[in-house]
């Protein structure tokens, strides 16, 4: 199995060397990073053990990468229209993408960029901060959910044959990944309902990376706060009935083990946050625009409206208009080179 | 009639001084710039003329200051604990209290401090700030809507007769301060709905005042985003709903109204701005947190419950507990030693 990583950060820097460790083939794209990484190599600070990757496949421009196997997208999903250039050329004919990009829907680009390929989604469960060129840091956690990526409204049954044999083939290649992920040291699992483990995610990020841009604050500020927990509460519950507006059943149990988590969380900054704080895009769209429309497709869909429904997420509804705010101001570089 | 000013700063100072100016006597206390305003009087630069005050009374305690027929309480609402030692001092025995402090029931710590005497309360709708010592800066409207304060579920009809006897005291004292405010040069003007007010002067303060922290942004920053514009709206809706569900009707054209006045206002740093830039104590309580207890006790006395209706503030609550969040982590001085 032959493996491109777009998007060398937090997320694709980390797996992808833990799997180029084990000794897999790993191709890494990389953009500003590149004089830096062929000098010096990836290096990963983990709570699982220290080490250097040496010698990366490294590449500036995905046209002149090989044709892979699985091409991991770990860009920030703010760059997403970056995909449709790259990804014919790194996905083989027989190839899938695994997308490990936060948000709801955010596989859709990937499935737009090469149709007739397999699609898979991940969600990453960890906190890990590239924090310097080629050098990440992982902190705590690490689990990545994966399965096969379906668009809305999909299902197998309404499947023409031909996206049923990529579906199948999606699903071999990812039991192959999971294998191989499996046998890196990394803490992989698969699933088959992608779509409960991305809202499972956004039980995380909705609370915890909205709130730490609109209140400026770490995550353990904000469980440190009567007043603040108690909101990342609220939008915690309101995610879980936003899910089940749209179909997804996610065991209540979730609600209070994500503010357990969190409370036994290291002090960490979200992605969203460090964002925030250097002036980059923050992945608004992903995280709370995609979900709400999706709320909003659903209650559409049953005749729901303000008259004869209560929305089932207005918090989540307000912190993205404060956040869409915050990051129409800040001085932030959304279209970057590569 | 002499007036008493307890808190010299952008409301009390400037109404004071419009008073003073007029020839009306009038006794300021002051903290931190009695020495400065010993020398160099108070300085009023304003939209409608700027002028001195040269020689001011002025004292740095309450206790020192004469009996007066009208105490202006215009301190902040987070000092209201001062008044129960302050007011006996200056409000005379036939005397009244008029509060000019932003927010709801914030007349009730003056009517605790003097039973008894009649209790006045206003909402000033102005731009104004304290700039320096002794230094105001007046930049646009003006206007005082004033009237006699009851306490919330009080009527005139069920008082005793000993409290009807007050609050007639305290409406014929409040014709002579209309009187001389209008003959100063002050926008006043009369109401006998003064919970109307309250609740007219909220659609502006919890939006704008709140939005201005929570977004760090200043009402036209405000205006000139489509989603900051729109959750303003929200806030504003959800203001005239929870005056409605406490029985004050306001009419729906003062929705659009607030809009058009923050529109059109100058670009302004709201007082509750100020107070968060300078780590100063925010009216959080006064402006978020009694409206909203005010809303529960009028769905609690209906039968109301979170299962049975919905929160007619929902994004009210929100903004509050970001507030909270925010205040509790600012190094104020929430004790001033006056």
């Amino acid at each position: 199995m032959r493996y491109a990583i777009l998007g060398s950060g937090a997320v694709g820097g980390l797996y992808g060397s833990m799997l180029a460790r084990a000794g897999h083939e790993v191709h890494f794209l990389l953009h500003s990073d590149l004089e830096h990484v062929a000098k010096h190599g990836i290096r990963v600070d983990s709570v699982l053990g220290d080490f250097v990757v040496p010698s990366p496949n490294i590449y500036r421009d995905a046209s002149d990468m090989p044709p892979c196997d699985v091409a991991i997208v770990a860009l920030k999903s703010t760059n997403n229209q970056l995909l449709a250039r790259m990804l014919p050329h790194v996905v083989s004919d027989r190839g899938a993408v695994l997308s490990l990009q936060n948000g709801l829907d955010v596989e859709s680009a990937s499935a737009d960029a090469v149709p007739g390929r397999g699609v898979l989604g991940g969600c990453c469960f960890l906190c890990s901060n590239k924090v310097g060129p080629g050098h990440i840091r992982h902190l705590d956690y690490g689990r990545i959910v994966f399965g096969v990526y379906q668009r809305s409204g999909e299902s197998s049954g309404g499947q023409s044959g031909e996206d049923s044999a990529v579906t199948r083939s999606a699903y071999e290649l990812g039991q192959r990944i999971l294998a191989d992920m499996t046998g890196s040291g990394i803490d992989a699992q698969w699933t088959d309902d992608l779509a409960a483990a991305r809202w499972r995610k956004l039980m995380w990020n909705i609370p915890f990376n909205g709130l730490s841009v609109a209140l400026d604050a770490a995550t353990d500020e904000i469980m440190a706060s009567a007043a603040a927990k108690s909101l990342a509460g609220t939008l915690i519950d309101e995610v879980h009935r936003g899910a089940a507006c749209c179909g997804v059943s996610i065991d209540a149990a979730a609600i209070e083990a994500t503010m357990q988590h969190t409370e036994t969380m290291v002090p960490y900054d979200s992605s969203m946050r460090l964002d925030f704080l250097h002036g980059r895009a923050m992945e608004v769209d992903a995280i709370f625009g995609s979900p709400l429309r999706a709320v909003e497709r659903a209650r559409a869909a049953r005749g729901e409206t303000v008259e004869n429904s209560s929305h089932p997420m207005p918090s989540v509804a307000m912190l993205h208009q404060q956040l869409q705010f915050l990051d129409s101001r800040s001085g932030k570089a959304s279209n970057p080179t590569h």
